[in-house]
């Protein structure tokens, strides 16, 4: 053994972070430029900030000395300040609109999507970086910046293809904190009676009753205890979710809920597309008045091969201190995040359209540049085309092409070149032979996975080849 | 003054960083699309990395206990691991081959694009987060695939609207190195004699002979300390700036750059796109055999305002350790890398097209849903629309379409809505008249600033004046 033995890093990522591929990439790809042109389309702008934020700006998440890492990633510049890597999109969004306020149109409306990061335990699924996309509306406390938000993410799920298969809800939580004191709840018990009531999808009336009250077994056998309230307050609580609820017209909130309805209403966004529902609560401690969630309503196959309901792709809603911890200034918001990960994610087992890759092999080392002439022409043609630039031998070239993925092999050897020809092999249909040569022997006489072309007529008979498959 | 006052951070970024508006981010996605593009339609494929690596897996930056952050951002995961945001898209690359070596096609070919982080001091235009674009040839030594990269960044500048106004130049460190030892030069001297040879586009050949020899002072008074050759061995080294270098065939790493050369020619760019250039020395530690360099050849004028020749936009070369560190086995690669960002400032004075944008504003307050539904009108029009929801009143609603810089601004007030009518008013028209109003006179005459149109031809109108405009 070799006393001076070199030390050699292990290739690996730090736990909770992933590389992504093609396939991964054209999907997100094509989901954020379609809510992109939908947001500009309706007049958004975008607006980028840097991946770091100096951390007492962020606000919630101020690191104490001992743990600067505590739900954020944190570090030291030179002088000595910590600065913390963005974990959303909206205290950045605080930080930009506190310090140009004076120079912004107002309202003031953007979008901006981007990567954040959380410093919290990564689980299945759950990643310390993943991709955010926000847009909101700062400096009016309109309930028509509300019904925009609303109303723009249903047509950003309908771009998306997911007509039918969501539903954006819409609740207040100044309209909830009415039923509270309508029910004189005790302060303390608040936050207790919020999360059951964001529980009814889950449970039904009957479920978010126990949880309002003494507690809840489930199936399978753990007791959540209740928030403790009496028979009569959990019966004017339950009174939000009947259909009749014109009697809780005094109630504060309910008048800037209407408000939102009437406009989405009016604009034809049908109950369909755009409901109230009074069980969507969203964070405790962050909103003031109206808050929004899309649910995707088909079902989808999660990792353990389970059918379920997807759930929650965006969430939002109103925020009136944004501005006021830089400037003491009370400055009115109102904004919505979709969760693009999660989104894609939802969306995995629908087709990604990949533009087919034709490989130009390279039989005749010496004469690569045959080989770049026919991909070039390709290219020019339309067709996505490479050449291969590797130095092993025909059979591993053709493995390469297959490895690719590539639809076709475009061979010209020695004897091709002499006679003006080159071969075009049929990947696609190579591998497909492979599988069911006996089947299919009837249809390959017509169709041969090989074939021999003129070389001026390359490009148009790869094209007839791609438009046959 | 109040005893408990509260603690209001300042609204600012961190030093060396920055936000971007819509003008810049729209410059940059279609620089972005643009390398994209032109490298899917070349066969490579996209790999995404997320920002942090384990700090041992960077290499050249192992950060001391003592200073974590000299040169990258660094901390500590929850096990006590120093990780650290990437500084380039290269690093990341050798860790994804090292780790996913067995299940990749050979060679393996992808491009990257995202931002880099340098924990360096910024200064004017040096910012510590960037956005690079890097393709690169993993896993042959074949000059095809240092071709396929030069061929693939001139096509790439083409596409970007560049071109006759680049160089893509090409050199060999391989070939230097031989060089260097026909003229004897010590090992300890090369690193001057090789950073003397870069300064050849700017100091020409009585400057670098200068450097290579007892020094240089320059305009200032200024005096550069030489590389202290001999005089036989400067004019050996000068030797590779004549016009006819075939004498010097016999040297180390010629027959690649002629091979290189080769293929670029013979698929038909000419010198006039990329060329031989002895002066490109590139990076001292890094690379092994060519490497490349674009340049854009046109004037410029920097941020103080003056004009000069712009020059490296992007570069690159072979380095054939890219994997070795991980796994002892030699990998060779080669690749370029763009730097978007230096790009984009120099296509800055280029147009940049915006799609026009016009402001329905809400007259009636009480009957926002009429703004909504001629935006929607419009934006079913193919027209960027967006609907005035803060509750200003009409003075303000105006100035605020003019700072959005709309094109046009659609007002529908009580008596115009009773007719069937909308306003157009041409806010574009409006500023040109504002300031050059009498010589605008005559033609204003059949252009007024504000028309009055019926509702049910709104959508005509607004595309009639957007097409004047």
């Amino acid at each position: 053994m070799s006393e001076t033995k070199t030390f050699r890093p292990k290739a690996r990522l730090p736990r909770g972070f992933r590389d992504r591929g093609p396939r991964e990439i054209a999907a997100e790809r094509a989901v954020v430029d379609t809510i992109r042109r939908t947001y500009e389309s309706w007049g958004f702008e975008p607006l980028e900030t840097p991946a770091f934020e100096y951390t007492e700006a962020l606000g919630k998440f101020l690191p104490d000395l001992d743990r600067p890492n505590e739900g954020v990633f944190s570090l030291q510049d030179e002088d000595g300040q910590w600065m913390s890597l963005r974990y959303d999109l909206t205290a950045p969004l605080a930080r930009y609109v506190a310090e140009n306020f004076q120079n912004l149109p107002k309202p003031f409306r953007r979008y901006q999507t981007g990567s954040v990061w959380r410093n919290e335990k990564p689980g299945p699924g759950r990643f310390r970086e993943f991709t955010q996309f926000d847009a909101d509306t700062v400096g009016t406390n309109s309930p028509a910046a509300d019904a925009e938000l609303l109303m723009m993410l249903a047509d950003t799920l309908d771009a998306l293809g997911l007509k039918g298969n969501y539903a954006v809800k819409v609740n207040s939580r100044k309209f909830l904190n009415g039923i509270l004191g309508l029910a004189d709840v005790e302060p303390k018990k608040a936050g207790a009676v919020l999360r059951a009531l964001d529980k009814f999808d889950r449970l039904g009336r009957e479920g978010v009753e126990a949880l309002l009250g003494k507690g809840r077994k489930d199936e399978s056998g753990d007791f959540t205890q209740g928030a403790g309230l009496a028979a009569d307050q959990i019966g004017k609580i339950m009174r939000v979710f009947t259909d009749d609820v014109d009697d809780l017209s005094t109630v504060a909130g309910f008048e800037e809920l209407q408000a939102i309805q009437k406009i989405v209403r009016d604009a034809g966004y049908g109950k369909d597309r755009i409901a109230i529902d009074l069980s969507i609560v969203r964070g405790l401690e962050y909103y003031t008045g109206p808050v929004f969630e899309a649910q995707l309503t088909f079902p989808v196959t999660n990792e353990a091969g389970e059918t379920v309901v997807f759930g929650s792709v965006a969430g939002g809603g109103r925020y009136d201190d944004l501005v006021a911890r830089f400037t003491g200034q009370q400055v009115p918001a109102t904004g919505i995040s979709i969760g693009v990960s999660r989104l894609i994610s939802a969306l995995r087992d629908r087709a990604m359209a990949k533009e087919p890759l034709v490989v130009v092999l390279a039989v005749d080392k010496d004469n690569v540049s045959d080989s770049f002439a026919m991909a070039r022409e390709l290219r020019a043609g339309g067709v996505r085309a490479e050449t291969y630039v590797g130095t092993k031998k025909f059979g591993d070239q053709l493995k390469y092409a297959d490895r690719r993925g590539a639809a076709i092999a475009v061979i010209e050897g020695g004897d091709e070149r002499a006679k003006g020809e080159v071969q075009l092999k049929d990947l696609a249909l190579g591998s497909e032979l492979a599988k069911n040569i006996e089947s299919r022997a009837e249809w390959v006489k017509d169709r041969p996975a090989q074939k021999s072309v003129r070389r001026n007529e390359l490009v148009a008979e790869v094209r007839k080849m791609l438009d046959r498959s």
